[in-house]
């Protein structure tokens, strides 16, 4: 096992990533080998007449005699790639093969990217339902705000297989996790807590979402007017909904507004934020700085003010990486057969995130390290398990 | 290598068929391992931003460093799967999958299966479009006629790479090649030979164009209503283009008609062929079977009248099949970034395949083995060089 918090020993230079990038990431390998005239006969024709006459008796046989069924489609459109913004497909394709090597590593699962050259919700989601036979789950991937909200909602109407936006709820799970391993180090429960949220794009909705579901005292949302409130009149359908359940208190106002006196700080906008803020946060104060590469505050001087400090980075503690929660939550979905991926299934992966990380926590260590290959089998159990029990497998 | 016309050592049973069937026959391979930090922060986050970035600002730079441009994209929409017909989309995947497994052993490539659940031209088409960004170039499969002949067309129409259905140039190519072989062992000249097919869908159409380029003497099509020819009313445009190109003695009638003093047999259309007629056949006559997995007559009883017999079968001498061909023709296009693939690409695949035949040619091994290693290869350089002669690269 790679130790916690290991560090890049010498900084990667230009050279080098674009050296590991010559002809992608990812190739595909033949699992029964064609070996001899025999595997031939087998795997080709005649052989393979008689699974495809199978099949097409019986569709279910596909999941059994194909990759199809546990075969993860990695889709973007480019719209919202990294914080590079909406670069296009072709440029997209580095991240996604990324993602489809990291479901590889950590998750076991096959996954081939899908890169689109159209950014219409109505093309996108006919696009995967003519390729429906063709892929077992859809994780979308860097699909802009708000449109990924209505993309996600018809792709899971659509399709009968597993389907999440994982800047969505990739995040949200892995940031609950986080939030459960510091309110344990510090003895803190969540119900007491008010936690703010800057930016109200994919990941922040998916924050307040399940950290309300998880039964948060309260969050306050922040987006680039600043607090979001009913009282706005110039909210998008997804933020007037977040309006109606966040905010108990009717703050007004900006991010100084919002962080005083507040427990937890959730940085998700790309901004910054000012250490005289910070110092304004209720004591044992929380402070995930999330922005990448550029955290919203220096590690270092958050921890002045609080009382522990996460960001999105490998090079600080307390990464709160995506990949400690995709590879496992498919896994598990897949491995359960299940045709959907629910609100329970979420909160089951983070709290299995939690309890890997409850091994050995401390206030550098709220979350396991993005390598622990613990991590992701014990998600799939517990994601499997939470589809069982709630009738989607 | 393996040893030319290599016999199965006893029956492939149905029970070790779906057992090499379990769970498919592909995975995806991790080309640029993630066994630590330092690899994580060059293939994805950060790292992967430059790669990303840089694309973005010139998109030339995704054939370098995604995996895309030498991605073979194996399409099909299941509606004329090997000898089942339109069996629909899940039950053509593992015919797909198999196909990109010999795109990986034979010609080194990368390959995926997009089965599509409709069977619209309209809407493949579009749907390859919008995907265009994920591949480098299409093989289409096991496409219906004559959709398969507009689909093929709309598609090289509309994707600047390589588009090839192999059904139809696959098949002429190796053809091509076995007729060159039998020719030579038997001292005969294309230019001199009257050749029947029969069975006028993709695979005929195509036989029948890649001949008269190569220019044989004379070709007769039968379809199931007997000999191809201008008077007849009942010929969907891609026949009656065909009626003005073949048949130039003017035959009428059916298969009988056909074969007396006919020099060359191809059979494509899963019909049967009575000894009798094939003993109509002019001296020297040459046999070829292919339909699979029951030959229009077998090749003992053909062997009593013709001087060479071919079949596409892999126990019985002389093997027609495309894997001799496809491979190398992706693979050499590829190789050369050609934009399409274009007639004398496909005529010079056909010499490279005769060619390596040449080397140890005699009436039972007028091509080579479908397993034998040196073919692709040479396939390859010789399509890549007629791409550059071409200046489609």
């Amino acid at each position: 096992m790679t130790a916690l918090n290991e560090r890049a020993s010498s900084p990667v230079t230009d050279e080098e990533i674009f050296a590991a990038h010559e002809g992608g990431k990812l190739g595909i390998a033949v699992t029964k080998p064609l070996a001899d005239p025999r595997s031939l006969s087998i795997a080709y024709t005649p052989g393979v007449a008689k699974v495809s006459r199978a099949i097409a008796e019986d569709n279910a046989l596909a999941a059994r005699y194909t990759w199809a069924s546990r075969l993860v489609a990695v889709v973007s459109d480019g719209t919202a790639v990294l914080g590079l913004g909406d670069i296009g497909a072709a440029a997209s394709l580095p991240v996604m093969e990324g993602k489809a090597a990291l479901f590889k590593t950590f998750g076991g699962l096959d996954s081939i990217p899908l890169v689109l050259d159209t950014t219409d919700v109505d093309e996108i989601v006919e696009t995967l339902v003519r390729l429906r036979p063709s892929f077992g789950a859809v994780n979308l991937e860097d699909v802009s705000a708000p449109r990924c909200f209505e993309l996600e909602a018809r792709l899971i109407e659509a399709l009968d297989c597993p389907v999440m936006h994982d800047d969505q709820h990739g995040t949200a799970i892995v940031l609950l996790a986080a939030l459960r391993g510091a309110n344990t180090v510090l003895g803190k429960d969540i119900a007491g807590q008010r936690i703010v949220i800057a930016g109200a794009g994919a990941a922040g909705v998916a924050c307040a979402k399940i950290l309300i579901a998880a039964g948060a005292g309260e969050v306050t949302m922040l987006d680039s007017r600043g607090i979001i409130h009913s009282g706005r009149d110039n909210l998008n359908p997804v933020k007037a909904e977040l309006a109606e359940v966040t905010n108990a208190s009717g703050l007004r106002g900006g991010q100084a507004e919002a962080l005083r006196g507040a427990n937890v700080f959730v940085g998700l906008s790309a901004g910054t934020v000012p250490e005289e803020l910070v110092a304004t946060m209720a004591g044992d104060a929380i402070v995930f700085a999330l922005s990448n590469p550029d955290p919203e505050i220096h590690p270092e001087v958050a921890a002045r003010h609080a009382a522990i400090v996460a960001t999105g980075r490998s090079d600080f503690p307390n990464q709160i990486n995506n990949v400690l929660a995709f590879p496992g939550i498919f896994r598990g979905a897949l491995d359960a057969g299940a045709r959907r991926i629910t609100e329970s299934m979420k909160l089951a992966a983070a709290d299995a995130i939690a309890a890997v990380a409850a091994d050995d926590l401390a206030a550098d260590r709220i979350v396991p390290s993005a390598l622990d290959p613990r991590v992701a089998p014990e998600v799939a159990a517990a994601v499997a398990r939470a589809a069982l029990a709630d009738g989607v497998a």
